[in-house]
Formats: structure tokens, C-alpha cells, sequence
């Protein structure tokens, strides 16, 4: 047999069940498949066509952004250090109104893909408007992606009426189930606060009958619970699951402004959570309580969210930050060490957009989702432990080789 | 008249006084030093020998990194995510004992500065043993560096005997008081708690004598009150007041755990403080009140501390994560703005460690330490606001070319 692709040589971190790390290293791919992996030298002889050099470098899975707004890089850094509704209100409301269109939703969202792809991303979980362009700009670039139509109670780009709002969503998901297979529809409820009950419902019941992802930003601030419509005595995490929200295809974003009943409540459900470190320090949000999450057994993805509150896409930052706050949040030093960080931006955030079984890990079976990270700079030197040096002195620009199903996209860090 | 060098065509953020922006700006250098900076037309037909073109490329003073112990490069992920007592008493004083010696110090120093100098660090301020070979190190390198001989009433590397302490830290500043125009020695108390009064005492005075800074790590911990002799009902800022310790040129490092009268005392004293965010937060030390002691007036620089606890010398990530720390520590998304958290790196940094009549702005007079940033990235655009982009969006390794002192030292992000 004729192999496609073998990475040989490197210091192969697959994330895989044990968190084995296997010196001297190799992947060989198949059409776009993970066919094994393990010692170089067991593949010594192997027929392929293209071998990659993994000298000096970590072989890794691609990272996974599970929270994303791709068209926003074109508001990146429009308003900063601004109180949250004088952000919102007077800069990016007026600057979406006049500047969302699909060409620049599809513009912007190939910058974005293009700055993931650069950094190590190969795997988004993304929700915005005019979403079919963002699909168009996800499928040209070879990205991996969950695409979230946006649903909201008020008028949105390319959705002048919000009675249509859950139409569109279940048309944009119909339109694009099969369009791509690195590409997952979905449908991205824009928060309890700012979608109906009655929205929630049927948006979550169209999730449910097309098998998709459902996303909603939940208990980002600490006023939401002053923000939401019939909330009663109830937390905003209890309103959503006494109204069938919950389940494992329903991804929280944020979930900042949560207690243990809530966890209990996501844990019961098997919902899952992403956590958007930087952008919720930026927006002085709070800090969610992701250790505990963890500790219950809830799965935890990474996300960067949108450049207009992070300002950029880079998940080697985003993950030095997770591991670095909740240490000072708690005042322990011990909690999400290296190894936590990296699951969480890797197979646990594949877990949380219900993509596990195609990427998050080097296994066979998987899709070759993989990244090559270059460990021959002084910032990275010496290197007593691969995963803390992934997590705390690595750079999105060390990323030399990034492949999507096999396929090389950036090469020398630089986009192919 | 014959300048050395013109730096043309860029965006120049000169951080002087008002932080003015110049497009199409232009800096000219002369035997080290800035002669004239503004716009690039008013430089039209001047005689230089080298011009170096600035297009789509931030031009900036170096930045500065107020506290390193750069030897320590060499313990680089090699314990982390442990309680504080473990990391040190198991990990890092063993590691020291054994493999800190003079050669080992030089070889480290020397991969700190590439690291730091490749990372748009212009000058640093360091604390460590064996400090005449991190001395040979900066001055070899380029780098501006102030060095300070660590004193602690304990056997340190070097220093086998802790009663001859003070008295080698002097001799060593006495050595190297005029070794090099970009070397300000310095004596460097490790802390309240392994320092006694006596030798606090006796380290000053041998500074105020020497004209030198006097360093020393400062309610870094919660627990650091419990540690230190002869406190009685005093805090740990009150307690170096009242023997004498704070002055203008006494430079607090942490002071993460001070409260409001303290900082009334520091700025009496006209002392100044280093924040050192991400060793807090990984360290899980704690969150130092820093917008209260800048809105105070206190000169508060930014440091990244050693390597073993950071782990890098990556001053772009250290703003971005201060900016960000303090938002969500307070809740509050106005505090700690691009524009404050810049000129901490810069011109606050180095007015804290004494040099911003030399260093920290690019204005007239002032030595030629400057960086240029690439704009031309897709992570750094669209740009709307320079600081912002700077603070929020640009890496460190987007550092296109250094100078210290007028000699280019990085170019194309390479060492030279």
C-alpha cells in the first residue's frame, strides 16, 4: 500500500487517552486519515509519497477555537477599555449596522481563517449573521468548522425580521449539512437575554430534529440575571434547562456567573461549556469557574471569541492565560496545570463541539488534523516537559506546519 | 553635518509627553543618540549614511523588562503548577545548588538577552549571584542592563559565607560602575523575610553611598507577613520605611500584597514598584493594586521575572495579560487602558529603575533604543488605534528590527 503522508522524527504529543509522549515520533496518513502512529522507526521502509521532517519540533493535534465571531476581526481594536454597554451601544452596534454585509463577513471571516490556520487553529466553532458566507469562507480555506447561524430577538444583518429568525437558521443549517465534510452547521442563539423564550424553544427544537450543535453565550455578566425575561427566582443555567435547552448538544459559552447547583444542573444534562479567558478579562466579565467545571466531569473548550474583545485569534496566548488566571483567581498554584490547559485546547474542545471523533487527538481513525511546532528558539530553551513548554513559552509563531485532513496549509509559517 | 542613521516611513509612537502619534514619521541618530524625530518630509536631503525604511512598521522605544533574573533561563519549565514551598524548596533551590556556577550563569544570561533583545527588550533590570557574568553577558549582547548582585543572609552561589554579602555586592557595583555606558550596577536584597535588618540596612546605605539602585522583592505572597523578624505590628512596606530602606532610587518588586496606607508610604517616599502579573498569576501570589498606585503617582514598570516562573521574557504578552488582569480583577474594563499599560513598558519602566533621562521614549537627547513592529500581519489588522493594536494584538514576534544605543542588534526578527 501507498501512504500518503508521513511526519517522521518529531516529539510527538498526541493527546491521545494517558497523554503519551513518544520521542522520535511519526504520523502517516492516508487520505486525509490518521492510518497510525507511534516510534519513527517502526515505519521505517513505509511507501508514501511526501515525507515531512519533524526535527526539532513537537508534533501536535490542531488547536480547537470553540468560540469564535470571524467576521469581527474587522473590528479588531475599533474600541477598547470602554464600559460594556458604551462598547456595545456606541461603537460595535452603529460599526455592525454599518459595515456587516455578506462581502464583508466574507472578507473578514477568510482574514480570520487565514490568522488561525497561522497559528495553529485547525478547528473553529463559530456563530455570527450572514453565517453562509462565513461557511463560504471556512470551506475555501480548508479550515475545519462549526458555522452558527445567529438567532436574535431584533433585527440582524440579513435578518430584518426577527419572526424569521429561526427560519433562517434551519435554512442556513439544510442549505449547508452537506456541503463540506469539514464543515458542521449549527445554530447559535445569541443569549437568554436577548431571545425570547418561545425563540429559545423553537431554535433549540430545530437543533434537535437537524441533529446539530446548539450555542448560546450564557451567564457572560454578572447583570444577565437581571437581564432575562421570566427568569423568576431561577438562576440563568435552571431557566434554560426548565425550558429544555440542555442537553449534550447544547454548548454554553462563557457560563462566568455560575454556582455548584448550576454545574450540577450542565453535568446532569451533559452540556458543555467553552471558556473565553481573555476576552471575559477584557470585558471585565468575571472569571468562570472552569476548575470546578472540570473537576465535575463537565467538558471545557478554549475559545478566543471575537477580535472585538480579545483582539486576536491565538490560542497559545489563550491558553497560557487560562492556566495562569484560575491559579491566581484561587490563589493555587496547582490548579489547570499544563496538561489540563492543553486538553482543554485540544481533545476536550473537540469534545465540547461534539467533534471528538474526527479530530482533538492524534489516533488512528482521525482526520489528520495536525501541527508542527518549532522547539529550535531561545523562548523555548531548554525544554524539561513538552506540555508545559506548549502551554507557557510557546508562540503562535512557532507553528512551521499546520494540515487539515491531511492537507498542508501553512508551511514554514506561512499560508500555502 | 553627517548623521548614522534615519529611520524613515513609519508610525511613530515617540510615548513622550501627550504620547503623540506621528504618521510617516522619521527618527535621526547620531554616535548613539536621537537628534531629531517628526515627520519623515522634515528630513528630506539630510546626509545619513544608513536609512532604514519604516513603511507599514511601528516605530517604538525598546521596551523595558524591570525585573529578570536572567540566569534562570536554564530552569525554564522545569517545575510547575506546584504549591510555592514544593516549587522552591524541592525544585528550584536544588536546581540552583547544583547547577548554578559561573560558567552556567554567563551561558543563561547570554540566551535571556538574544530572547529579550528578539522580543523588542531594550533594557532590563536583573537580580541574581554571580552577577559580574550576567554583567559580562548584557554587555557582550548589546542590551542595556541595570545588574544587581543578589544579597541574602543565606549560602548563595558565589557567596559561600552570607557575612560577606553586603560587602560583595558592593564590590561588584564598585567593579562595574564604569565598565560600559549601557551597564548600571546595582545591589539587589532578596526580600524582607531572608534579609535581616542588619543586612537591609547595611545593603542600603551602600547603595544611597554608591548612587546606585537597590532592589528587593516585596509582599509577593499573602504569607510574607507572617516571615519577616522583627515586624511586630508593622506591614512589610512600614517595616523598610521605618529602617530607612525607601527612597527614590529603591525599586519595590511585586508589592503584590500592600494596602492603601502603604502606598501613601511609597509614594512619600518616592519609591517605585515592578508588577510582574503573569509570576503572580502563576506563582498564584496574588494581584497587586497597580491602577491605585498609578493613579497615585507611584512609577510602576513591568517585569516578567525569571524564567522559571513565567516562563518567558515576552514583554508584548506581559502587557497584554496586565491590561487584561486588572479589568477583571475589578470588574472594570476602563482600567489599565493600551495607552498606561504601554507606557509602563516604556517610559514609567524606565523612570522606575532610574534611567528615563537615557531610555523609555524616543525624544531628542535620548539614547537610540529602538523597536520596529511589523503591521503588515493578518493578527494586527485591521488597525484602528496604534496603542491598542500594540497592547491587545501584536506579538513579540512581530519585533522586525532593534536597536540599543544606535546599533541595530535584531534584524528581519533575527540576532545579528
Amino acid at each position: 500500500m501507498e501512504y500518503d503522508t508521513l511526519i517522521n522524527n518529531g516529539l510527538l504529543i498526541s493527546m491521545a487517552q494517558g497523554l503519551p509522549v513518544v520521542e522520535d515520533g511519526a504520523v502517516l496518513i492516508k487520505d486525509g486519515v490518521i492510518k497510525a502512529c507511534g516510534k519513527a522507526n517502526e515505519f521505517f521502509g513505509v511507501n508514501v509519497k511526501n515525507r515531512i521532517h519533524a526535527d526539532r519540533k513537537i508534533i501536535m493535534p490542531g488547536l480547537i477555537n470553540c468560540h469564535t465571531h470571524l467576521p469581527m476581526s474587522m473590528f479588531r481594536g475599533l474600541a477598547d477599555d470602554l464600559p460594556l454597554d458604551v462598547w456595545l451601544n456606541d461603537h460595535i452596534f452603529p460599526a455592525e449596522a454599518k459595515h456587516v454585509n455578506p462581502e464583508s463577513v466574507e472578507k473578514w471571516s477568510r482574514h480570520s481563517c487565514i490568522e488561525m490556520l497561522l497559528s495553529g487553529t485547525t478547528t473553529c466553532c463559530d456563530g455570527y449573521f450572514h453565517e453562509e458566507r462565513v461557511a463560504k469562507a471556512v470551506m475555501e480555506s480548508g479550515i475545519r468548522a462549526v458555522t452558527g447561524q445567529g438567532v436574535i430577538d431584533f433585527p440582524a444583518p440579513g435578518v430584518a425580521d426577527p419572526k424569521e429568525n429561526v427560519r433562517e437558521a434551519i435554512g442556513f443549517v439544510k442549505r449547508f449539512k452537506d456541503a463540506s465534510p469539514r464543515l458542521y452547521p449549527s445554530i447559535f442563539c445569541h443569549s437568554p437575554y436577548t431571545c425570547s423564550k418561545e425563540t429559545l424553544t423553537a431554535a433549540k427544537k430545530a437543533a434537535v430534529d437537524l441533529g446539530v450543535l446548539f450555542q448560546i453565550h450564557v451567564a457572560e455578566t454578572r447583570n444577565e440575571i437581571n437581564l432575562v425575561q421570566g427568569l423568576g427566582k431561577l438562576s440563568v443555567i435552571k431557566y434554560l434547562d426548565s425550558i429544555g435547552i440542555l442537553d449534550e448538544k447544547t454548548l454554553l459559552v462563557h457560563s462566568v456567573w455560575i454556582d455548584d447547583a448550576d454545574i450540577a444542573v450542565i453535568k446532569k444534562n451533559r452540556a458543555s461549556v467553552v471558556h473565553c479567558p481573555e476576552s471575559n478579562m477584557k470585558l471585565a466579565s468575571g472569571i468562570a469557574p472552569v476548575p470546578k467545571l472540570i473537576e465535575k466531569g463537565v467538558p471545557v473548550g478554549l475559545g478566543t471569541d471575537g477580535c472585538a474583545s480579545n483582539n486576536d485569534h491565538d490560542l497559545f496566548a489563550e491558553m497560557d492565560t487560562a492556566a495562569k488566571l484560575h491559579k491566581v483567581a484561587l490563589l493555587d498554584p496547582c490548579v489547570m496545570d499544563a496538561r489540563t490547559t492543553l486538553k482543554m485546547a485540544t481533545i476536550k474542545g473537540a469534545k465540547a463541539i461534539g467533534l471528538d471523533h474526527i479530530t482533538g487527538s492524534i489516533e488512528k481513525g482521525k482526520s489528520a488534523d495536525i501541527v508542527l511546532v518549532d522547539m529550535d528558539k531561545p523562548h523555548v530553551t531548554p525544554m524539561y516537559d513538552p506540555f508545559s513548554t506548549l502551554v507557557y513559552s510557546s508562540k503562535a509563531s512557532d507553528v512551521s506546519l499546520v494540515m487539515v485532513d491531511g492537507k498542508v496549509l501553512v508551511q514554514e509559517g506561512k499560508i500555502l
